[in-house]
Order: C-alpha cells, then structure tokens, then sequence
C-alpha cells in the first residue's frame, strides 16, 4: 500500500482496517462506505472543534461556512491527490479501466474512510492528529472574514439592518425541459419599491443572481 | 435554570458555560450561537458512532437515514420539549413575547448548544452519556430497514436495477407568487414511454409526488 499510507504518518495495529478503508464498494462487499460513514463525522467534528478553539470571535455562520470550505469533496480530492492516494486504492476491473484510481469522488470518499480507519484503530486523538496533518495549511491560511456570504444572505442581513422588510423571490417562467431549464426569478423588495431579476439554470442560482442585482442597486455589491 | 436542567444529568463545573448554552441571539452578545455550532458537530459524531456500532450489517445508506432521522430539527425540538426546556431559556424581549419559549428552531438550537456546552466542559465521554440519554427509546427503536427511502431514490434504484435510463424531471409549470407558489413537475421515464405529474410548493416535493405515481405505475409502490 506504499508511499501513500506511510504519508498518512500513522501506523495501523489493525492492518484489516486500513485495507478496508483503500476498498472501494466496486472491488467487493467488504468495503469502505461503512468507514467513510464514520469518517465522514469524525471530519466534521474535528474539524469544526479545530475552527471553534482557533477563532474566538468567528460568528457561527463564519464558522460554518470555513468549515464546509474545508470538508467538502473537492478540497478532500485534492488533498487524496496530494498524498497520491490513487494508487493505493483497491477497484473492481470496471473503475479501475475507467479511470477510478483518478476520480474525484472516489478519493474523497477513500480519504473520510481512511479517517474513520484511524479513529476506529487508535481513538480520537489519533484521528484528530491525521485530521490537522491533512488539512495542514489549509487550516492555518482560513480566515473568518474570507468565507464570503452569499448574495442572499447579504441582502437579508443588509434589509434587517434597516429593519426593512425581508425580499421576496418568486419564479416567473420556467423554460426548457429536463437538464436544460431556465428559471427566471424576480426578487422584490416591498419596503423599497424595488425589483429586480435574475436567470440560471436552477431557481437557487437565478435567486442569486437577482439577490446581488438588488445589492448593486442599493450600492452594497 | 431548575427542572430541565437537572434533567440533563450533568453537573456543569463551568455554569457559565450552560447560562451561554441557554442563551438565545435575541438576548444579547453572549449567546450560544456558537455553542450549536459546536453541538451540532459533536451531536453529528456520536450519533455516527453509536449507530456505526449498534448496526454492523446496515450499509452506509441506512446508517445516514438512521443518523438524520435522529438529528434532524424536528426531532431535536422534540427532545427539548420533553425536558421542558422552553422555561429556562433566556430570551430576547422580542422573542418572549412572540412565544420563542416554544419555538422548535429555538428548541432545537438550545438543545444542541446544551451538548456543546456538555463537551466543552467535561469532553466526549460526557457528551456521549448526555446524547445517549437524550436520544434514548429513539435510538433503541431505530431499525435500518425502517429508515424508508424517499420515491426518488426508489426510483432511481428500480430504474437501474432494470439497466433503463433514469427519470427526467422537468417542471412544466410554475402558478403564484413568494411563498404562495405551485410547482407543477412532469417525471419522464423515456425507457417506458411513461410520464407521470406531480405539484407542491416546491420544486423538490412535486417531484417526489410524480416520482410517487411513477412507481406506482410499475407495481412498486
């Protein structure tokens, strides 16, 4: 299992976990989705204790946007790639000949199931040791006011400070089909008389998109 | 504090720590936002374990609908309003006399922020007393067989357990406005030359009642 593991700098009393936790659910049934399971919440403890006790005057929204900056998939893919974990990783013949060993899920998904091995294998302090040896300077460059809010977020924040009232998003035309839909939103803001719009490829996104025109509108981009 | 307190079971060596804990945003700088974060996280870990090793044959899907069904803000409420928790929280003005004492997002918010507190003062293994206690008959009841899979994913499920190609959603209308909306959806099986309708509120419930009908149709219902 090579350079990889031994990069994880912890060394398994139980090897079977370790061999476990590389196992992807296309090599056979004793796989690693039940550790990722567990991994998976070790990682979100972990980690939001590590923001908690670095970051004393962080707001729970700052808290909980570093914290889902850090733990979501594509950051752990990274780090995977990072220790080279690709090649440690146990595939059925099908993700091995389409690329497995290279995708993103896949490695995400290994790296929380090698977490869940750690903690199962050596306890808590272990794992939070690996936790804060991955994330590393990821961890070290967050800062509270970078985890930038959302457009939405930002206009209501901005309406109660006035103490105005809460904007209003309604569709006003959905078109296409299937993948392909265009959903084209209108956000009012009764106490302003003010509406403006927006168009994405999801009701989520074109909320967005009219939440930062409002913004820009009321010279607070 | 009184009667819910005591009911915790946990004598707190920090009392500070459980007067923030109870603390809700209305009522001042001090308050326990940041503790629910916290909670939140520690809640999330011990449930994963405790099931994780309740269950050793339930897959990694059964163990997260075992694990939300069990954190999710309902429940937790729930939970708060057995303890009668509402009479000691410290609120804002506002908040009183808007009935925040029986409030299930304030509920759910203490209780969590209560674990935190927990941990912070006596670390994990007094924090997975207090959750075992708070959670109690519903984490005995629990069965992975139980925790049912919404439509979609049966669907989905059926639809690749028969090598077909997988639903398409498209809304087909959308009536109303803000909160006020109707969302009329068309699922297409285009593998069975079947299409069924749903409406809601939501984009996401309407599917899931056309998703419905869809199994329906095919005897699974």
């Amino acid at each position: 299992m090579g350079g990889a593991v031994q990069r994880l700098g912890h060394s398994f009393a139980d090897e079977a976990l370790l061999r476990q936790a590389l196992t992807h659910r296309s090599a056979g049934r004793n796989n690693n989705e039940r550790l990722e399971f567990l991994g998976d919440a070790v990682l979100g403890f972990v980690t939001a204790e590590l923001l908690y006790q670095r970051f004393h005057t962080a707001t729970e929204g700052q808290l909980t946007r570093m914290r889902a900056a850090l733990v979501r998939r594509e950051t752990l893919a990274e780090i995977a790639r990072e220790l080279e974990l690709g090649p440690s990783l146990v595939l059925g013949e099908g993700e091995l000949k389409s690329g497995g060993r290279n995708r993103k899920s896949i490695l995400a998904d290994c790296l929380e199931a090698l977490i869940g091995a750690v903690y199962l294998d050596s306890g808590m302090s272990a794992a939070r040791t690996l936790i804060e040896k991955l994330l590393g300077e990821r961890l070290d460059v967050m800062d509270p006011r970078d985890a930038a809010k959302d457009a939405k977020t930002r206009l209501q924040e901005h309406l109660q400070s006035l103490q105005m009232p809460l904007p209003d998003y309604s569709v006003t035309d959905v078109e296409g089909e299937g993948h392909d839909q265009s959903f084209h939103v209108v956000c009012e803001l009764k106490g302003l008389g003010l509406a403006t719009r927006g168009s994405a490829g999801s009701r989520r996104k074109a909320e967005q998109v009219a939440a930062a025109r409002a913004l820009e509108e009321l010279g607070n981009p």
